[in-house]
């Protein structure tokens, strides 16, 4: 898989990528992570990549020119139609079957907004697809960007180590995950519970399951009803 | 404020919180971010901060005392208790409203998981706060942590610069945001829409909230329902 960024904060992505689960990838040859400056695509001295809004408002917007010109560089470079996604509170949400689709294809080339964001039409015209990583408003679309890459790279075949493995992941089954125990057995008089010492690979499938419902019970139960509808 | 992170990647924490806004807002000390790394805190000669889970399955789970000597250490270190926030694909969803109570904090403490989880009785012990930032799973918790840091301190007054402002945020009156439009009039034969250039700033604040409305009935109808329920 190949991923380009375009961004003014080259370093925030770079410094992410370039560390952890993204290096390795990347050293086995299973991703390549390309950076753009989008300063480089701006003809002007001053490399202006933002300008005041029509109709007044408070902050700055992000130009349509340097865009249209980074995103037909990287698909002239690269020879290829990338999946063009750009990450903003104003699309659908993201979530784990997103992440699953996207592991599936070849490019993905990602578009960072800053300030009060991105002038209209040239997301229109690159048929840019928004995706929001939640309801909550941060400075630019560089973290987001970082959070749909790792999500979507951990899912390629081969990435993981022995460390963590997607099988048992959160939502694969519409569930929380259970609670996990480790060493020692008695932590500050807190015993492991006595089931998952028991050897017995039905019991502890069994009762990891309840935990697992009785949690999301708790705290998503939201959840559950989307397991059910899908059921139907 | 105080923000700690807990994390055995201390370098995927500083290099992102040592540039663009989290910089300038240490730089004005409107925040201070330490970051702690969780090896520091093993007294094995191999810094051993994970194991295998009790009761079988793939990967690794974080080990109790390591943690359980960290969250103590920054407690007697800043003579102050920190609120505990655990980022978890198990927590309750992260929103702008929760960004907005944590902006209110003295001292922030996050622990960043790895692996398939942490060994559950050092979270009921130190009372740790889970919290999601979406229903898709990462590699650990540092960019959830990431998130939510970069979310909660643009909220602090005097943070943000002159490129943004926190008054036209996403989902700040439950609403998607409106379209953006900056200079030139006509890029690629797309001119902006007439309204904005009217200097009417009643008809243009009535049609951004006519954009922002039908957009938010297009993407995400869901938030209709929401802002329904909150006014009745």
């Amino acid at each position: 898989m190949r991923i380009d960024v375009v961004t003014i904060f080259p370093e925030l992505i770079e410094n992410y990528t370039s560390a952890s689960i993204l290096k390795k990838a990347q050293e086995k040859n299973l991703v390549k992570i390309k950076v753009h400056n989008l300063r480089w695509f701006t003809l002007d001295r001053h490399q202006t990549v933002d300008d005041y809004p029509f109709g007044g408002g408070p902050g700055m917007v992000l130009k349509p020119e340097p865009i249209y010109r980074a995103v037909n560089f990287i698909r002239s470079y690269t020879r290829s139609v990338p999946r063009i996604i750009l990450p903003s509170p104003q699309g659908k949400v993201f979530h784990q079957k997103k992440a699953q689709e996207l592991a599936k294809e070849r490019h993905l080339l990602f578009i960072c907004g800053r300030y009060q964001g991105i002038d209209e039409r040239v997301l229109d015209l690159l048929q840019c697809e928004e995706i929001s990583i939640g309801d909550y408003v941060l400075s630019g679309g560089e973290l987001p960007t970082l959070v749909i890459i790792e999500a979507v790279v951990r899912l390629i075949p081969g990435v993981l180590g022995d460390g963590e493995s997607i099988e048992y992941d959160s939502f694969t089954d519409g569930l929380l995950g259970p609670p996990q125990f480790t060493r020692p057995r008695v932590f500050q008089n807190l015993s492991v519970p006595q089931v998952l010492l028991s050897g017995n690979h039905q019991l502890i499938a069994k009762w990891r399951y309840e935990k697992a419902l009785e949690k999301t019970k708790k705290v998503r139960p939201e959840l559950l009803n989307l397991v059910k509808k899908e059921k139907e």
